[in-house]
């Protein structure tokens, strides 16, 4: 019998029509630990986002555009049906199959607020009754086989690279708290719960996305802890975390500072904190069920502070975000100078390219490990913006000019993620154009100036205009925030989408990344990708960008009757800036070849008379 | 005793604490007629927009950042306070002012449903009751002395300039009703409704903004006449509108296509149509009155299709604009020509400059009058972007290097409103600098190509990117759709606030302007404004824009080091467009400085390289 069939019989057995089962776990995280993967476990599906309603005798899964394709060939399509995400759709299927006075089980703690509050509504409109509780069925035949989650050791996280003490960052919450009137917050997501309390681990996990979890190159580091905070105005900040999972000179710092609380006392304590008391909680990272226990003993109110506190970076943060994007584009640059001699030598494929990286990243003793998978793409799997090679999909780089690829390191104090796009032998001119599009709009947005609190969405154009001009675009968003040795993407996002939860306005501190790209399916993909931080410029008011990320163009993939002089002169100092920069990190052969490009990009800036 | 001492009497009489009178008439008219303006009528104030609340003791007066100077100037501030806009301040001032339990009085029919909803839910949770009816006190006591409305006949306006006949607009709406399950469409806006029924009429109105009811050069044309229609699925389409007003080739127009009815049965009718039905409203254009007549009989639901439809001009609609254009520009040309030789012989005054263009204007027999009042400005006059000159005003061109005029035309099939910025003698560096950046930034939003069906506000940027860059800014928005000789306002708009009503797709057919300035307060200010039409480009699914206002530049007060190659070759070619598409409708002078102007930019062109 199959998972599926498990769960179907149970379904009957607990008098209920359908289970709904979604991608994510009790931590709402961006991923997921393979003990959490449920979906996964009854679908066959290994997109990363989904949700899934298995009722008696049917099923569906519910998927985005991009992964529509995937989940009908994943999942099984004579008993499930692969319907569009999003509320509309669920409800849609759900008249379809049930009838009105049936139940649907949902687990609330699986589900943020806002998503599982509007789909109930929905469905009790349309008749059917609601199981919601902080359990599911998927659980209960789940026993053997579960993966055992991934626990590194949690270790404190110094302030020389987080920036502010964790009694300081009390102290900012606490203020807020009282200012607003408010009695306790509660730091539901890991990730603030990191940055609140200056601690860190090495988690591992690997991408869902490929369903290949034994790919070393797709796995890399998630450094929160899944844990969280409850922190009162007045009052002992409690987290919930496994005390042995702390080293012991973490227990000696949080020693009079932090409460350490078993995890299963949460809820028990959250009731009790809440009783008759002003909850502040991120509504977007904070479960149904957590929120029910504090609407029912006090208020909820929304605040997604603490996650704009930890957008926002500290000197000690970027200092240490400077020094980890030059380490790492050291990396880099000694594998793109390595690449045109291994490709002349003989046959490199993207599995070889992505390990060939990985280990010279990992010379570096401050390296802590990848921040993403590996994303190298040669050919027509460069047409795939998230494409992470596995053994069946390994192209030989020679084979095609376009090779980019899109990958980053943990390091103390900086995450870094960033894509370098190199031509293997002579590009085509389309190639060359689509390139030169994207990094003059990657300039754009680099060299942007503006006024502090910008909407995010509104310099998105920027990065976008000169392929629009050529009917051209790219299908995600241009940039996004980026964590300090954490996930490598925060709020803001710079995109299209107006009402996107992740437009916020753009501060002074703020690290984004900076990422346009082109792709043609089946055919070739460009993209370049760096991080930019957001520093005041020399006007009162306005902003402008340092680019961190320190990484070089391929001048064959530039066509110099593309940029007007300026820009020819700002590559040009650009890459005079890398040289210089990079001094005593390269050998001979290296600093030989990086200065070989930067020649390149000061020819094409002396004939444009800039 | 003042018309505030009769006022706050009555209130006693009526026991009531307290009553709100806003700026708006029972339309939601952009423009109110003289016999709407309550709120100057008690107050003394004479911008555009505000809202007072008078107590029996006190009133208060809540007006936005730009009129809290010209709010304390004209009001008494020993009786009233001057307060922010927005319902918080006026929450504020009512707590601070009445006693719980007290009545706060509304007419019902002046506020929108999302405005007077929020207040009266905000008024009810600190404790006041709220008289909600739809009258007022201010009507029961200016009886006398009250102005007779602009009653100019309503004409048939020929599907030559409207585009799609009425009929098969009606039918349009009545498959999108029957679509959506709806009922009944009340068309609300008096724009909508000329839109929909091909009328107009030539009413005027004089801004209220300087408080100068009889400038000559303030007054300008609102050609839709303040009525109503109720469109059902099925049955007669109901026009609202005294029928003594109608042309008699209207009235035979109409004939057994719309059923004319009593303004004063409107109330009834919506009643009786609307009993047990779905009746489709744009809330922000429907007054509260007639939102809760419907929710008594039936149910609403928001729809803003007509005004969306309203945007997207039809192709006659575009060959009547892109003609209404060309007449109106070579008026501003001729103008622009005779400027210099008038102020080398003599002075000139800001009255005599918007007088001699309207004169200019008025000479062609397609020239209906002004579609809005001549912002005529010079020297400190021009850092105020909405001055409009008055005689204590005035100020004398030949005194200041900068001028500018932002002024429109109304004419059959097209409402012009465009701003030319000229120097008076020889500009200073600064003005060249800030008018240069303009410029540039009207240059990139006019060659813009985008996706069609981007949002609005994400075009914004383009068009301030190069004053960003000197720290420069401008406080109003770059752009606002525009009517077919109606309201030179329409939405989208193309503004920062990415949360404003305005922010909508941008689609093939709309004509928008584009309108960046700058503004230094006290001292000088520039802008430059034309109308543009979104097309389709050569790349499918993107969009670029025409240039419809064939204005020319003043060279003089551009910095050809600022522009890029491609820039002064494009400003050449607009230049030379300019003398080709004016032949035939200049005299030789007129011409002939056209012409130097055209050649002043082609030596720019060429010294770049371009």
């Amino acid at each position: 019998m199959s998972n599926l069939d498990i769960l179907q019989q149970r379904l009957a057995a607990a008098d209920c029509a359908a289970l709904l089962i979604p991608s994510s776990d009790e931590y709402l995280s961006e991923y997921t630990q393979p003990a959490d993967r449920r979906l996964p476990w009854i679908t066959g599906f290994s997109g990363s986002i989904a949700s899934v309603i298995v009722a008696r005798d049917r099923a569906a899964i519910f998927v985005d555009g991009r992964y529509t394709e995937q989940a009908a060939r994943q999942v099984d399509t004579a008993r499930f049906d692969v319907c569009g995400f999003g509320n509309p759709a669920r409800l849609e299927w759900l008249r379809r199959t049930l009838q009105p006075g049936d139940t649907l089980m949902v687990d609330t703690r699986l589900h943020s607020v806002a998503e599982l509050q509007q789909l109930m509504e929905g469905a009790e409109a349309a008749g059917f009754k609601i199981a919601a509780t902080p359990s599911n069925l998927v659980d209960a035949i789940w026993t053997t086989s579960r993966p055992t989650p991934s626990r590194s050791s949690v270790f404190d996280y110094d302030v020389q690279y987080a920036g502010l003490a964790r009694e300081e960052k009390f102290t900012l919450l606490r203020q807020q708290l009282i200012e607003r009137g408010r009695d306790l917050f509660i730091v539901a997501d890991p990730e603030d719960v990191a940055w609140l309390l200056n601690i860190r681990s090495t988690d591992s996990i690997d991408t869902l996305d490929r369903g290949d979890f034994s790919n070393p190159i797709s796995s890399f580091r998630v450094p929160a802890p899944l844990s969280r905070v409850l922190l009162p105005a007045e009052g002992e900040v409690c987290w919930f975390v496994d005390r042995d999972r702390l080293a012991p000179e973490l227990l000696d710092a949080l020693e009079g500072v932090v409460l350490i609380c078993e995890p299963g006392r949460f809820d028990a304590t959250l009731a009790s904190l809440a009783a008759g008391k002003t909850v502040a909680a991120n509504l977007r990272r904070t479960n149904y069920h957590h929120a029910k226990i504090i609407r029912e003993a006090g208020a909820i109110e929304d605040d997604a502070s603490v996650v704009r506190y930890r957008g926002i970076k500290h000197p000690n943060e970027i200092t240490a975000a400077r020094e980890g994007h030059r380490i790492d584009g050291a990396a880099v640059v000694r594998f793109l100078a390595w690449l045109p001699t291994a490709t002349a030598k003989g046959i490199v494929t993207e599995l070889e390219a992505a390990q060939r990286l990985t280990e010279l990243r990992a010379e570096n003793e401050r390296y802590l490990g990848p921040s993403m998978s590996n994303l190298s793409a040669s050919g027509p799997n460069s047409a795939l913006p998230h494409y992470v090679p596995t053994k069946e999909t390994n192209r030989v780089l020679n084979d095609h000019p376009i090779f980019w690829m899109d990958s980053g390191g943990q390091y103390l104090g900086c995450s870094t993620d960033n894509t370098v796009c190199f031509a293997i032998g002579t590009p085509e001119s389309r190639h060359v154009l689509a390139h030169t599009l994207a990094v003059k709009g990657w300039m754009a947005l680099s060299r942007a100036r503006f006024p502090e609190g910008i909407a995010s969405t509104q310099l998105d154009s920027f990065a976008r205009q000169y392929l629009w001009q050529h009917g051209l675009d790219y299908g995600h968003g241009t940039g996004h925030g980026v964590g300090n040795f954490l996930n490598i993407h925060e709020v803001p996002h710079i995109r299209r989408e107006i009402d996107h939860y992740s437009v916020a306005p753009i501060l002074s501190g703020q690290i984004l990344s900076n990422e346009p790209g082109y792709y043609l399916k089946g055919d070739f993909g460009v993209r370049i990708e760096s991080h930019i931080l957001a520093v005041p410029s020399a006007h009162e008011g306005f902003l402008e960008f340092e680019t961190l990320s320190m990484l070089p163009i391929d001048p064959q993939l530039i066509d110099a009757n593309l940029l007007d002089p300026h820009e020819a002169r700002w590559l040009s100092d650009y890459h005079n800036g890398l040289v210089a920069g990079y001094e005593g990190m390269l050998d001979a052969a290296e600093a030989s070849w990086l200065a070989g490009i930067a020649r390149r990009f000061e020819d094409m800036a002396n004939r444009a008379g800039a």
